[in-house]
């Protein structure tokens, strides 16, 4: 991967192959990743694609997005100006590229110079209190007018006033849905006049895609993964921003937490994050201090290139060692290479397998569980 | 000094020359320690009180307290239940005991088991909002029902409801003025309030003693001095319950902020303090659990026994060495004894012939000023 200094550009037939690889059933981006580096092309991984997935017990092949419907998609995208990128191409945020669950292909709409500046993250509440509001504007236009980027979910509450106060300076929005499938519905004009003056969106699901509930959690990786920090307006108690702050962290960014009274409940949650280390923020400076050192930084890629390493092919004693290790509650891959007595080139290989034959969940941390059926 | 694990008690005598000593001019308590350390008892160094002061250059003798003087005192305060203790008799605070500029003798009255516990203080705006005040009284309830003695400065706002919330369990004023010189004159009744159910009050000030503004910062170091912690709930930028804080901090207590919106500037001053380093407050539990580990701890003096050391009579050109180096600005003692090329004995018998002469001025921190007439 050289994502990260240089800018690459992928031909139109690498392109077409990525986009299959990604949009067939049991393939996300970790095993997108794994694939392409044993294979060494989407092309070569496709091919593999039904073996390994028999090999991992797969009782009916999965589905293989074809030639023509990675075609189509490609051609729908572009005519409402969406860009299929992979990291490291020109308008992919640079910083989501570091990230271990980077999307292979990113769509992406509006102004690549947008996209690839620094950002912030700014999320909270969808109800929150008129100062919460007001604060998120007021952190959004002084983080603009230091020129970050603002990102954030278009959702309605402290997103919104981020977006609409940082509309001149340049906001991206990262969608749970398709580039089609705005949520919430009324913010079609909010999102049109992010493009409009500048700004950008982004989203990983296919045209057409409605975004579920599950669908907010893997966006809110977009939001971090794209930013240097987040910072965290106004949330309760188990709310979706203090999700995101944890992917924050667990992406090694930095976390921002706004204050507030104790019995304000709309303030728990971010006193939590205080509580458990994120940086108090009552004024942009607070932020723009830590983030300093941060932004002389060169980018790193969140993993290793061993860890892409895989086996030939497993013995059926090894396959089956490994299977009996796991179960519906997540253990760690590190564990697992430890209790299989084996290589961790083979207990990758296994899991890929398995998974490719729907059989085993990825959660997040490097966890993996069977999925119960 | 065991005042910190035996029991003392003065006999009538040595409390009446220990209160000359205290009340005389240019006494204050690290001056009084230094004199009792040095002559080894209140008597002798009041003999010695004149020849110092002339050593220091006083252009006429300070006024020294009679014999007539501090037994009426002794008696007036007996008449209003006030008892005049040095660290380590019964009724004296331990914690406040291990300071070393406690005071010298302090007058108390109440219940001695109130003022012996283990105490928290709650201090903050006089003008705090309605949720400001409501926090501080579910916080000083929680406490108190903890076992904890809720210490604060009878002033209204957050004071004030702190100990009302926690009468039944024990509260304790500490005044900036004497004992019959309550500040604001309307909290009369309060104090009674505090006495009549087991509570106590405390003032380093003789009957009389009209509360001046700068007796306040002097008073809130009794606060933090007696606690184990302060928690300082709403507080403006430069206010006084900052003050206590800082001493707080020099005393090694610890310091306790409940956030706010960053945009109630009552609430400037406490989000400050959790930038700082305080531990954030939104439950009682976030108290008890950072003091339990401290709870556990053996109390020891801040100061140590060579600190005491004075010199027999320094020569006259180490006494103008030492006076060129001081001036209005104030400098470290330690820096002092350095650049005197001098034992550290000798520097302290200057200082303390220069303060009581009238000359000298010891701020925080160990840092000493001449006084410009």
């Amino acid at each position: 991967m050289d994502a990260f200094n240089t800018t690459i550009q992928l031909s139109e037939t690498d392109r077409i192959a990525r986009l299959r690889l990604i949009r067939s059933d049991n393939v996300g981006p970790r095993t997108f990743r794994s694939l392409l580096a044993h294979f060494g092309s989407a092309r070569a991984a496709l091919e593999r694609l039904p073996e390994l997935a028999r090999r991992g017990g797969a009782v009916r092949a999965g589905r293989i997005c074809s030639d023509n419907d990675a075609r189509d998609e490609l051609a729908a995208s572009a005519r409402r100006g969406v860009s299929l990128l992979a990291p490291g191409e020109a308008g992919y945020p640079p910083r989501l590229a570091t990230l271990d669950d980077a999307p292979p292909l990113l769509g992406v709409r509006g102004a690549r110079e947008a996209l690839t500046r620094p950002m912030i993250a700014i999320v909270g509440s969808r109800n929150a209190s008129g100062a919460g509001l007001k604060f998120a504007g007021q952190l959004a236009r002084d983080l603009s007018s230091a020129e970050f980027v603002i990102v954030s979910g278009l959702a309605r509450g402290v997103d919104q006033a981020a977006h609409r106060a940082s509309l001149a300076g340049g906001t991206v929005a990262a969608l749970a849905g398709g580039h089609d499938r705005i949520y919430p519905p009324e913010h079609q004009d909010l999102l049109a006049a992010i493009i409009d003056q500048g700004g950008g969106a982004i989203s990983e699901m296919p045209l057409g895609h409605e975004p579920r509930a599950r669908d907010f959690p893997r966006r809110n990786r977009l939001i971090s993964g794209s930013a240097l920090g987040v910072v965290v307006v106004e949330a309760a108690h188990r709310s979706g921003s203090l999700i995101t702050a944890r992917m924050a962290a667990e992406q090694g960014r930095e976390v921002f937490a706004v204050p507030g009274s104790p019995l304000d409940p709309r303030a728990a949650g971010t006193n939590d994050l205080i509580k458990q280390g994120a940086t108090l923020v009552t004024d942009a400076s607070d932020i723009l201090q830590a983030l300093a050192p941060i932004m002389e930084r060169p980018l790193t890629p969140a993993f290793r290139e061993d860890d892409e390493q895989l086996a030939a092919d497993p013995q059926a004693n090894e396959r089956d060692r490994i299977v009996s290790l796991l179960g519906p509650v997540p253990v760690s891959i590190d564990d697992l290479i430890r209790m299989a007595e084996t290589s961790p080139a083979i207990v990758r290989t296994v899991l890929l397998e398995l998974e490719l034959a729907g059989k085993l969940e990825r959660q997040g941390g490097g966890m993996v569980s069977l999925i119960q059926r």
